[in-house]
Formats: structure tokens, sequence, C-alpha cells
């Protein structure tokens, strides 16, 4: 540090609070701590303006993992412990929680945690067939004690969009009634959220439009940095912190902020935001180029491997076109997914097989087992034998920086692996 | 993207998982996640060794407050939710938690908390005035129910240090005792955590050296980048994620992992390691001069102000000599301590006036009203009233770049704030 007394030199003794002065801690009410408190604040408001939300409804979290704990445990937690029960007129209510059978992880564990410590009560709704939940079916599932409906906006593995807005209706509808019938013995409304993060990049993120009281998304996913979230929780609604510590982010999420990140995340967004509508022209032109070309494979009559890859029966995962822009799913029945990930990633592509949070734990996808006993082959594709619960999928998640020409190397690639493995599917 | 087939270029067609490829998901099974994946472990095996830990020992956090309540809340929950509680043999035992009264504000409101909702008992120990704990009183305060033992390395705004390893072999003595005793109705040892964010930077981390089951830190206080944190679990010690999710870092703490942040955190605490001792040489001589100096205002007759200060009656907060190496924290009777951090700041002084985690709400430091109904004015200082409750605190915390003129400028300074704000203490 320098000694002089010019403005721009300053003599950082607070340490302790953040080594290095150029990321002062934002709770620190010097000069630096004031700055970062500001870039903090001005991120939160970029965040804001973007959902058409309130500053003080923009919660920054570790992440979307976080944010989901927070949205769910967040909300469970006051009708389970005691002290905080205030809602709970009549003891012994168990809260009740309706969520989908094809949530991440992040939601989905948090729920079978709390059914299985018997903390909450679950309904899992099942998705139809083209991976998408019948809200129809949501509403059916609402009950005197639920407390909670999570669905995400949209699937991770299939790119599968969510009815979110009619979700969003049904418990509307559903609390205005309610009121009349259970005022007395449970007058809590049910809430709603939502995972948003696959879907930020290409779908509408205007929280009046979508209806719901919370929504979490990251930042690694819109292209900004790792190891940041964040959590939309609509003003009223009565969810707790999880962690416990400092006042921070309204009491919420305790912890030093993390502004540079915080930042990051806010100008991911920015940027996401102004080039969503050419991106998701530009990709949903590309995916569609991309599915025919691999259901397609089979009628190339010059391809050296047009007779075996003809009985491949590739299957598409989830609807040709209610599907996110930039997604593809199949399964190709009898070969290990996860071989064709490695095999592909020999040849310089990056692809999945699932789930990157359950890959490697041997199971087959929850997404795809749940949407496979219904399904059919998609029109284009041969295979009698609608894929089987072992079978896994292949995900390719297309980007801001993929071209035509990688999706024409990548069949070229997937062709020639696919008559490698002949011995595989005979 | 790159269409050519050379090595170096890469199709990334897993943007759901990751958007960006230079940053790709470590659970990928492709080559780039696989790389991740690596980095990642390279970064856990540089701090087990650091460490003297296992690399199943170590796990990434968002950064202390989480480590924190991961370890806490994480210990307390299987005793507290059924179906996890193992090894809870009789209904209706509650856990007991041992801690201190001057822990950071992610311990102390995680024990409120559980305390407060009734999931767990909490003995708060009293600190010494000195700010130290005494080994004795956490030994006496060790009951049946005991499960955990909480205390921390250093104070974050004294500098105390706590004797860790006295306490932790008070933990082995009275485990070896207890279970002839208690063996039948309640066979669960006591496990010792550290919160040791405040003492890597200076003091020994091994960890059989100083015999704790569980040790938290973080980046940001090494110089490392912001948002990450860890851990230590003892093998065998039984903790319980609090979030729920993916299966990274050992089933305890789901959510894609910062590759960056943790490689970033494993060097800080490389070099950190590599000039502890260095550091720790310099900071003691420049925190002495500082101390003497402080103290010793007063007696410069050639100062404008020496009559004003010399009755200000300026109090060492903590013992002398057994406080880190970069912390000097000092009352000034009478004077808000938020005034005088932005008068410094004015003067392009950056410091703090208690923990920034509290910042700003207004209440008085509970580290200081902790060891201030038994503080006696240091030596030097002259004024009777050794500091009412209301009395704030002024911490200067050195560090890396802090040199000895910088210290001579903030006293020079503080002179003439204290001059300027007279007034004040008349």
């Amino acid at each position: 540090m320098l000694k002089s007394n010019k403005k721009t030199s300053k003599i950082y003794l607070d340490c302790a609070s953040s080594a290095l002065s150029t990321s002062s801690n934002p709770g620190a009410i010097h000069e630096l701590g004031v700055k970062e408190k500001n870039k903090l604040e001005n991120a939160r408001t970029t965040i804001a303006n973007i959902l058409n939300a309130h500053n003080n409804e923009i919660i920054f979290t570790s992440g979307a993992t976080e944010s989901n704990n927070l949205a769910i445990l967040g909300l469970a937690y006051p009708y389970i412990i005691s002290p905080y029960g205030r809602e709970r007129k009549k003891e012994g209510v168990m809260p009740h929680i309706v969520t989908t059978n094809i949530e991440h992880a992040s939601v989905l564990e948090v729920c079978k945690h709390l059914e299985k410590t018997k903390q909450a009560e679950v309904t899992f709704v099942e998705v139809e067939e083209s991976g998408i939940v019948n809200p129809e079916k949501i509403k059916k599932s609402l009950k005197k004690n639920t407390v909670l409906v999570s669905v995400m906006y949209v699937n991770n593995e299939i790119g599968a969009i969510q009815p979110i807005r009619e979700i969003a209706k049904e418990i509307r509808h559903w609390n205005k009634n309610r009121k009349k019938v259970f005022e007395k013995t449970f007058p809590v409304p049910v809430f709603f959220h939502t995972d948003a993060t696959q879907a930020v990049n290409y779908l509408p993120v205007s929280i009046p439009q979508l209806g719901v009281d919370m929504m979490s998304f990251n930042s690694a996913k819109i292209y900004g940095p790792k190891g940041v979230g964040v959590l939309y929780v609509k003003k009223n609604t009565p969810i707790s912190p999880i962690m416990f510590g400092g006042d921070q982010e309204f009491g919420l999420r305790p912890g030093t902020e993390n502004v540079v990140l915080a930042v990051g995340l806010a100008k991911a967004l920015e940027i996401t935001e102004k080039i969503k509508d050419k991106e998701v022209k530009r990709l949903t032109k590309l995916r569609d180029y991309f599915i025919d070309k691999i259901l397609k494979i089979k009628n190339d009559t010059n391809s050296a491997m047009a007779k075996s890859v003809s009985d491949l029966g590739i299957i598409l995962n989830g609807n040709k076109k209610n599907r996110l822009p930039n997604n593809i799913n199949i399964t190709i029945p009898n070969i290990p997914s996860d071989l064709l990930v490695i095999e592909l990633s020999a040849k310089g592509i990056m692809t999945s097989s699932k789930s990157a949070c359950k890959a490697g734990d041997g199971k087959a996808s929850h997404v795809i087992k749940a949407i496979r006993p219904k399904a059919k082959p998609d029109r284009n594709a041969s295979h009698s034998d609608a894929g089987r619960e072992t079978d896994g999928s292949l995900r390719f998640s297309l980007g801001r920086y993929t071209t035509k020409s990688d999706i024409d190397y990548t069949i070229k690639s997937l062709s020639e692996i696919l008559t490698k493995l002949k011995k595989w599917y005979n």
C-alpha cells in the first residue's frame, strides 16, 4: 500500500474482513466496502429489472442447487420446526409438496429427503410421454395441506418446456377457492416455485408473466462465472433461511456476498436477454437440422453404415417441437450411452449421457425412465422395441458458439462410431 | 468452435451442463469434464497435504459460513430427524452442543437457532477477560448428551488465539472415560469442530497437531478468490448433508463443483504456508509497534492533541501477546467506533468497527461485550471507566501488503481525528 495521502491510494487495514482490498467485504462501512456494496446492489438492480421484480426479491446464492434447496427447505421448515410454525394452526399436520418425477436432483433429492425423514408429504406427479407435465394433474394433486408446488421450467435432460403459466393459473385459482374452505383449519396458500436454470438462455423470465412465487437459476448456464445463483422470492413468501450467520441477503442467505460473481451473473443475464431472440431463431434451425440428420442417417444409401444404422431405431426423447432450441436427446437402444459419450469425446466432441450431477453413478436417467414406459419411437425411427429401462440417452446441448459445421462433423462422427460399435447391436 | 479434427479443437455440445467449454462440468465424463475433475482433485490433494489429512476429508463449500453451518447442523441433524437418528438410543434425548460466547455469527447464530427451535441444547461458555476460553470450563460443560464442541481457532475481532490443542485433549480424555459410563444409554462420542478462518494465515493447520474432527476456513481470508471454503471432516465423523441434490463432495455438498475457485483456494493456501513463518515475524513486529504507538499517543508532549488524547483512556481489547500477529483492536470510550471507521476511511484508511457480517446493525459487538465486564484498561491507558457496554471497538487488521509507513500514517491520522472529535469526549 502506498503511504501517500493521494485519493487514489488507500491504506487497507481490514484484512481480517477480506484479505484483499480489491475485493473488500461489502458489509464493511469504510469507503472500499461501500463501493463493493454499491456494485452488489447495482448487480441486484440489473437482475430485478430483467425479471420485472423488486430488488429485495433477488437473493444471491452459491448456485441453482442452493437456490432450490433454499426455496423448498426454506418454505417447508416453518411447518416442521415448531417455534417457526406461525401458520400451523393444527399440530401434527404435515406440509405437502407437489413436484414432478423429472425434476433436477437438487429438487428431487430435497423432496425425497423430506419424505424419507417424515418431515413432509410429497406427490411426484408423473409427466406425459412427451416429458411435459399436465397442469390438470398438478391441480388434482393439491390438498388441504399443500404448501408448495415445485415444477421446473425446462427439463435439463430432454429440454421439455413445462407449462409454468398454466400451472400458476391453476394454483391462483386453487388459492382463491381454498380460502373459503380451509380458512379456519389450514389457512396457508400454496406457493409456486420453478427451477428455471435451463430456461433463462432461451425463454421469457418476466416474473409477472410467469406467475411464480420463487424462481431459481444460476450463472454458469448463461455463460457467467460459476459459483453464483439467484433465488427470486416474491414479497411475503414465508421462507426461512436454511443456513445461519450474518444478515446478508435480507436475512435469507448468510456469508460474505461475492460481489465479483454477482456482477458477473448480472452481466451474463444482460447479454443473454439482449441476444435471446436471435439465439432462439438460430439454434432452433440448427437443432431441427441436427434432429433431421440424426433420424435420417439410415436413409442415406450412400453411407457405408446405412444398413446397420437403419437397424438402430434411434429414438428422439421428448417432444420434437416443444423443447429448448438447443436440446437434442436421443436413445440408441442396446448401446451404452456412456460408451457413446466417451467415443465422441475421443473424436473431440463433448456430449453427455445424463445430468452431470448424476453422471457416473451407473444408474439409468430418472428422466428417460419417466418418459420411457409410454415412449413411442419417433415416426422416423423404425425400431419396434420402444426402448427398455436400461437404455441410456445421449444429450447434445448446443450453445452460443455452436456452428452448422460442428453439427455436420458430429453426425459424421456418430455414424462412424455406430458402425464401429456394430457388434453391440447385433 | 473450430470444425477441424485437430486434437486441440473441440466441439462442445454440453452447454446444458456448463455453458462454457472452458469451465466444463467436472461431473461430465467427456474429456473436458475429466480434465476439470482432475484439476479439482489436484486442488483437493494440495489442501489435504498441507493439513496432513486425507483427500476424502476435504469438502469444498461456498465459504466459511457454509462450512460452519454444515459442521454444526450436519452433526446435529442425525439426532433431530428421526429416521437419521441411528445413534439415538433413547427417544427424546436432545443433542447438546458446547461453544463459546465470542464465536463468529455463522457459528453463534446456528447454535442460537438450534436452541431457539428446541432442536438442541447449547452451552455458551464465557471466555476470560483476555478473550480466551479456559479449556477447564469447556471440560466442565460436557454432558452425557454432548455431541459437539465448536470453538473458533482465533477470534475474528480481537485476534485472541484459543487453546485448541488443550480443548482437543480434554475431549479425547472425556470420550475415553465416557465410553464406560454411558455406553448403554448414549454411546456417542463428542466431536470437536473449529472455525479456523482467521487462523490459517498465521498459525499451524496440521490436523493431527490440532486434534480436531472438523475444521472450517475459506479462501477470501488467505488472499484467494471469494466464494469458496473448505470443511475438513475427519473420517467416520457422522455428519449429514444440509443441502440435497447431486452426489458431489462425497455426498456432503451437492451442486456443480467450482473448479476455478477450488484451484484458487489451493494455490492461496500453498502460498500462505510458504510465507507463513516470515509473515508472522514481520507482522508481529509491526503489530507491536502499532500497539505501542497507539497507547503512547498521550505521552507525546510535542503533539498538539496530547492533552486531550491523554484523557481518552484507549483500551487494547484482548491479550497483548496471545493474539494474531495482524490484529489490533482498541476501544476509545465514548466515541462511536463507526464514526472513527468513517473518519479514517475519509483519510483513505480502511478499518472496521466489528465483524462485517454484523456491521451496520447498530448493536455493540458481542465479542467486546463478552470481554468488557471484566476488562481492565491496559497498563498504558489511564481511563478509569473500563469501557461501557455501549462502547464500540476499532479493529486494524494488517496484511501481506501493510508497511510500517502505513502504520505511521494511520497513527498520525487517528490522532488528528481524535483531536477533531474532542467535543465527543469532553
